[in-house]
């Protein structure tokens, strides 16, 4: 095997434009520092995996990189490493950020090891599983899998077959999987590298199922062999990330002593008896399920790196790239010229930065919740609803930017030297894993409807509300910040919207938030009338499934305008606020136009200012093209990482 | 290496739903005995490339089935082998189109052979060439390269740099790059397995240039080493078809025999003068070109059969996975049960089969003007337009279809042994190669602006326009028999279409024709503007961009709306009538519903008839969804080949 490092790089020693250096400050908003420090420390000897090696070679090479950087202080960071060190959200954020810059495989070996499996352990542990096991987890001394899903319960987790069962004879749990749908399946670190899983079941005991917990169980000796009871399998090639070692883990009647149950909010005592602080065993799940939140708002800040990698390539491609003459351009006009590949591109590129200035909202959020200060439970719930919204919003966009990216690019954007279509391959999944994505849309939906009618409750019967209430948790509430600081812009205009031109901050917020309400208002009302459907419950509320994902669709593009005001009301540059103006307008405008039939079907704008909303985005993508370098610039991605051949020479 | 074949499979031993058995049929259309006699002959011993092959492997193995192909009748066939022999262009695209049902990288390599290639010998050579190089093109002992795209100038044809210089004092010719941007890239076969190409270049005779042509240039010896002048380069790991050895030629001065130059269209005499049948250099070159428009056929056609390949994947799957309980329901609901889920499948089910009729009506007129029977100059301009769109709404829908059947698989669709992601990986390029999505669908609106106003050949002076005009020969017929159709249809309900429904044909028909003509008949006027407009001329047209795509689109969703109507008329058997009804239904209020916002914005359709769509839509599905497997029988991929674990359990 080899692991030929790359050549050494010299680091971020690019010089910027002012300007983009000056929207690279404002779009890293208030974690600027930090991510100016990762910037300058991260290494970046061997930042990206060859793409010809095969799964072998990936997977020992991802394993050495992660190693070396925890080495440099980009592994663990942030996850604590003994019974006494405190979390510190913001670090591990924004160390999942910076190693999203490089090869994606590390970032999700990275983040099985230390986010999910360090995470299940440090949020589900007590003391002693800390003292224990957070040493040699953070120093990679022992590797884990995070062994949730099933191969017959995907999103389904309340559902898993595994059991979890006491033995008060001998003072231990034995796990086993009841048939071939129990089998542990899609487990980072299970194919090769893991030696212990944290394994979620159904725990029993003395008969009585007491719900879904999670246990530590070791899977493999120190040869790499299965040890008795545990059959792992090796789920072998995938569609990208080659790095990361994802197999199923199936046991058969293995025992493990009781002090392995990972037991924070429920085990069973010296007493053999099950004691839990949290009576109701759906609330119980549901907190144990809410310590994921971490690892949905590093995917999504993943999968908004990886965008940025995609458009900085794309962009910076188009301002070199010429093709066919034309009249007063006779060495050819720059493709980024063209205004068709302006609206393939730019509006792409205001919708990054408005995600961005979310994710920071949304980090915010986390560190709030979990840093340590007080906060409240509504709190903690808006930050789940918000980051499973986010992931899911993030995540798809990251998938349809690069493969623009890729097609802006031509064949050039075929091959590999260029990253689109590993980075592309890479990032697929994000759709899918932490959650996936229509499911969690359905989780932001439920959750604003929780918050709109209290009756909701009422009508929790049928299997789609059921579905969503499993994984979502009984009472989330809405997030209602995005309104508040929509609706105070959008009253002035409330009356008399079209008094107001298509660039009008204050028409964009009123779109949004009628969008976001109406959309909201309608399918509890339709709820409402299905709950009383004599007919067959399922359908009642299966029809509504496109609803729902609009009315999530729609509340989380107002969370993310009224991030990108929050943002700009702290701009004091005058020349950055300008273009940043004009990036909040392409964005706002490409939703609303994106979304143009709805509003019309709901008369909140004529069929002439609908035509009139294509011009604008026109005209805004001409006002930004000369900005266009700074703007990827700003975008923060140093253009020696990038690593694409295309834009090198 | 290890070219390990698959274990042998039993062909299409599978019995099908009598529904499954009458739509394939169907779908099949006039060329059902052709595909059934090359279903039940291909060879299935190793359809499916194994993903975890590095790129050598890939490439041998692709070879080597290629020759296995090429004997059992599965490669040049439809192909003249030597100067007597004629072309069958049916039997070619049937071929083409029967190995896309397995590895992606021997359809290309194939189609880079025996399509372009030996197209270009057959087409743009003459006798001499037909039974020097054809007889050893077809058995595959002289493999070669298609030499046409250079890296400066990718969509560009007529810029190319390369030069083709006679020198009369040896009777020769001297090929060669004056410019890295004139090395040809993205050459299939030039990277390892091609000893020679067919290289465009500029034609130079006594120092007058008279255009692009194209001539055999030998590039390797027997023992695979560059030919001296010649410089070879691999372009290594791509994002897909690792099977096809894409590389770059550049030329130092190389000289060829006279006879080299495929002459058919013009060439030097004897004399040393230069002559052809062609006066007008750009006629010459767009007739050349002409030929061109079998691989759009052929790739268009690729990709549906890669898009059926995903759907067949996950309908299948979707059929019996389940995943939540729900009321009714304890052991869970079926994936397709759930309205999004069919809302994210059924559409483009429905478009997949829309997308075979009209590569069916492509086909019959690619036999019409290739197959030796006399047709018209139009009718040959009508084929070119509709093979160009064809080929870039199918490659398009080919790649969003298989992420979305992707994603609906969730993890499983991820790992290579599902395929899709495989499948996905192939056609990605799909978009790219032969014609540029976007540029060929500005060919589309070129075409039919042309027969929409002859004074619109006076506008060729903006660099837009030159753009598209080089590309797509300037005097392209529009392809009117949609129209036709469509308004023969539309004429009964066209005053007062309100009185329509939503399943009514005839509106439908209404909706589509206006949508075409509309668009057409605007960007017509706004192109009639802009030429007089006395500023930036290429700005002016620059800002048409966006319009120019919408209108080829239309007219694009029209040629596809009429096969679709055509084959209804065909189609005598009352249930499987019904079904195609629905389908058909089905496709077209999608293609409306996405354009609804248009449609609301030219008042062709209310507010209220807009969000009635939906709910039509939804219906539509809930009432295929009993003959979602017939209809994915229908489809034509045996459940054996799709070579998907996920399904076959």
């Amino acid at each position: 095997m080899t692991l030929t490092p790359e050549a050494p790089q010299t680091v971020s020693s690019e010089r910027l434009t002012t300007l983009g250096s000056s929207l690279r400050q404002h779009l890293d908003g208030a974690y600027a520092a930090e991510r100016s420090v990762a910037r300058a420390t991260f290494p970046t000897d061997s930042m990206l995996r060859d793409p010809e090696w095969d799964v072998e070679q990936s997977r020992e090479w991802t394993l050495q990189r992660l190693i070396d950087l925890e080495k440099h202080g980009f592994g663990s960071a942030g996850v604590p490493d003994g019974a006494d060190a405190v979390q510190d959200p913001l670090t591990a954020v924004v160390t999942f950020e910076t190693l999203a810059h490089a090869d994606l495989s590390v970032t999700i070996k990275s983040g099985v090891q230390f986010g999910l499996f360090g995470g299940a352990v440090t949020n589900l542990g007590t003391a002693w599983h800390h003292e224990e096991f957070l040493p040699s987890i953070t120093n990679l001394t022992l590797l884990g899998g995070f062994a949730m899903t099933e191969l017959g319960h995907g999103s389904d987790v309340a559902s898993v077959e595994t059991t979890i069962t006491y033995l008060p004879e001998s003072d231990e749990y034995e796990v086993h999987s009841p048939s071939p749908a129990a089998t542990k399946a899609y487990i980072g670190n299970a194919a090769s590298h893991g030696t212990m899983a944290a394994v979620f079941g159904q725990l029993i005991v003395g008969g009585e199922s007491q719900g879904v917990h999670t246990i530590l169980v070791p899977i493999r000796d120190d040869n790499g062999a299965d040890l008795p009871g545990i059959t792992t399998g090796d789920q072998g090639h995938k569609g990208g990330l080659l790095g990361v070692d994802n197999g199923t883990i199936s046991f058969d009647h293995v025992r493990v002593p009781r002090r392995m149950l990972l037991d924070r909010y429920g085990g069973v005592t010296e007493t053999g008896v099950y004691e839990s602080s949290i009576d109701n065993a759906n609330r119980r799940f549901f907190t144990m399920l809410g310590t994921l939140v971490r690892g949905r708002v590093c995917v999504g800040g993943g999968a908004g790196i990886a965008a940025r990698r995609g458009l900085s390539i794309a962009i910076r491609h188009a301002l070199k790239r010429r093709q066919f003459p034309a009249s007063g351009r006779p060495d050819g006009v720059l493709l980024l010229d063209y205004l068709t590949h302006q609206r393939r591109l730019m509006p792409r590129l205001a919708r990054s930065y408005a995600l961005g200035f979310a994710q920071n909202e949304l980090i915010e959020a986390l560190v709030k919740v979990q840093g340590g200060e007080p906060s409240t439970e509504d709190e903690q719930r808006e930050l789940e609803t918000r980051a499973a919204g986010m992931k899911a919003v993030t995540t798809w966009f990251a998938n349809d930017t690069l493969q623009e990216a890729r097609e802006a690019c031509g064949g050039a954007g075929y091959l590999s030297e260029n990253q689109l279509v590993e980075i592309r391959r890479d990032v697929d999944i994000f759709a899918t894993f932490e959650g996936d994505n229509t499911v969690l849309m359905q989780l932001v939906a439920k959750a604003l409807l929780t918050d709109y009618r209290k009756e909701w409750s009422d009508l929790d019967r049928s299997g789609v509300v059921q579905a969503t209430a499993r994984v979502a948790g009984e009472q989330m509430a809405e997030a209602t910040s995005a309104n508040i600081v929509l609706d105070r812009l959008a009253s002035a205009v409330r009356r008399k919207p079209e008094e107001t031109t298509l660039v009008d901050r204050r028409w964009h917020a009123l779109m949004f938030e009628d969008r976001a309400r109406h959309s909201l208002e309608s399918l509890a009302r339709r709820m409402r009338a299905a709950s009383k459907d004599k007919g067959d419950q399922f359908e009642s509320f299966n029809a509504m499934g496109p609803h729902v994902q609009f009315a999530a669709h729609a509340h989380m593009e107002s969370v993310i305008l009224k991030a990108f005001i929050d943002a700009l009301e702290e701009c004091q540059d005058p020349d950055v606020k300008d273009v940043l103006e004009r990036v909040c307008s392409l964005f706002a405008l490409g939703s609303i136009y994106e979304d143009r039939a709805w509003f019309m079907e709901h008369n909140r704008i004529s069929s002439g200012r609908s035509k009139a909303l294509e011009q604008q985005i026109d005209s805004l993508c001409r006002e930004l093209r000369p900005h266009a370098l700074p703007l990827v610039e700003g975008l923060g991605i140093p253009k020696s990482w990038l690593g694409a051949a295309i834009i090198d020479n």
